[in-house]
């Protein structure tokens, strides 16, 4: 299979998702409270902050994905998973929203973050009330699966905030104090822990036994480590594509990312150069020296070659899970088209 | 029965409660990922800022108390409803820990609340994480009417939700701009939806019908609003007992209580009066002037009518669901505690 058709295969199963998918999820929305909903749909893209009608992408539905493609490897029916779909994507949204307010970042999709436009109060409780909402829809649900899917979407909720906890505290300490160990736990957690979850609980609904879905689940937290690896390395050399964030943006912003804290690591004279970049203002020239520090000291390559085990891993681990490659094939296609934005 | 009985008899329940509740929260608490787990126990009053054990109390364990005397009312064990009430205890400290963050206030249980000492991200999160770990304390519980409890809980969440946006939308409105209608409308939502709910829990987990649980619901959210009526009058005009907050400290805060926003709708001179009070800035004098002018302007008999209305409508409610005054005993004795705070 080449990579355009594989590339294609995906935004297909993207766009198949979005026909489930949406449906269940505008529903849920306009079951919320005036002022609460809202802000939701502001922060979907489905409208803009004066309540008119917006033709904003509500983001690219991975996850639902995940959980459908999940349910139809195991020889399930997609359409039954689709409230579990629309439950995973709301706790995705809940995450952003609330990230946002963490990290005070001011754009999400190309738009004013939700906090910046109806303020902080407004994204904490419409977070918290995407979230039981997620909880509701797998209440209503009635499918036998959805006692056992709330369940693992509970511990995933309670990883990525430890994730997100960990992030913070890493802000607070100096560079070299964080280990290499700690920062691949706190990405996993944030970005592994919800797409693994995804899977999990695609399987769980169509009736994977334990093993199964535990491997789903780990195939899922291999890819999304993987592409936490490829996005921290378009963060310093940029997208060799046309769609990532600028070079150098995330050492600029002194971001603590995989390659960065790899490097510091290293104890290497180049690991040493970074730490002393990394303690000042970064400059265009700064940000240029350290992301060729980076580079002698070992975490670009490094990086790189995590990015290929973690994906290895994940095939791996879909492969025990789903032995029949053409039953994994949508679920591989999602991992691939994850880790590889630039198509 | 005399009131000194009936508070003992609270009490008795209260500690009662603690006995069962207590084990099931410290072990969920103890499952938390670290430095959630830590914010956590800070919170609930089990540990000091630097995590050395406190002895700190974690509140009065209304909510939970309230869950298992439903349970027992209606016949059912309440020791088998100990996941449930440890539950609600859980979505109550989440709705504290964010309420806190978005109120900005200080102190908490007479410490300082959690996000002054851990920042506002770490209250975020650990808020969020203890919601999560409510939906998983329901989930492994095992009990039929868990799933149930689930949904009830997902819709009170956003429910309080919906309140708490309300509360901060009126606060950037002029006073005479916010109707008493929405104003009790969010009053019931802030403080009466998890009372309802935790009373309705209750019920289901004794197998309680549709009308008993929904009348049970109604118990509890009226007795709610009783308890906030009650707690706005003493806002103004003091505690008569010796517990509650001082005179004229609601007024101090310009704070958009009942019995102010009752008296700014009256019509009267004494509301114009008001208006403009509440306009400047509150010194002790204007302080003791407003107070005499939301009496003036029937704001005061209004809310004790009110209460007193709305904890008849709760009697009522329970002797619908629970015939069998015997029976109902416990649930009246918390719901008199309750709404009586100076005992």
């Amino acid at each position: 299979m080449s990579e355009v058709v594989e590339g294609r295969e995906a935004l297909a199963l993207l766009e198949r998702t979005r026909e489930i998918v949406d449906p269940r999820l505008r529903a849920a929305l306009g079951s919320l409270p005036g002022a609460v909903r809202r802000v939701a749909l502001y922060h979907f893209g489905w409208e803009n902050a004066d309540g008119s009608p917006s033709a904003g992408s509500a983001g690219k539905a991975i996850r639902p994905a995940l959980v459908l493609a999940a349910t139809d490897a195991f020889g399930g029916d997609p359409a039954a998973a689709a409230a579990a779909a629309a439950a995973v994507e709301l706790v995705h949204n809940f995450s952003l929203l609330h990230d946002d307010v963490i990290d005070e970042d001011p754009t999400r999709r190309h738009r004013p973050t939700a906090w910046t436009v109806f303020g902080t109060p407004d994204a904490i409780v419409v977070g918290d009330a995407l979230l039981a909402l997620a909880y509701r829809l797998l209440a209503e649900d009635g499918h036998p699966a959805a006692p056992a899917a709330a369940e693992r979407i509970a511990n995933c909720v309670i990883e990525l905030c430890a994730g997100q906890q960990a992030d913070c505290a890493f802000e607070e300490r100096a560079p070299e104090e964080v280990s290499l160990e700690e920062c691949l736990t706190m990405a996993t957690a944030k970005t592994g822990a919800l797409l693994g979850c995804a899977c999990a609980v695609g399987a769980l609904y169509a009736g994977a036994g334990p093993d199964e879905t535990a491997a789903l689940d780990s195939f899922g937290r291999e890819a999304g480590l993987a592409f936490q690896l490829i996005d921290d390395l378009i963060g310093i050399w940029g997208d060799p594509g046309r769609t990532g964030k600028p070079a150098g943006a995330d050492l600029a912003a002194h971001k603590k990312s995989l390659p960065v804290v790899a490097a510091l690591g290293s104890g290497t004279p180049a690991a040493a150069e970074l730490a002393r970049l990394y303690r000042g203002h970064m400059s265009p020239a700064a940000v240029a020296l350290a992301a060729d520090a980076v580079d002698r000291a070992g975490g670009r390559d490094w990086a790189q070659l995590q990015a290929s085990e973690r994906m290895a891993r994940a095939v791996y681990e879909l492969s025990r899970a789903v032995p029949d490659l053409a039953a994994a094939g949508d679920l591989l296609a999602l991992a691939e088209f994850v880790t590889r934005r630039s198509r």
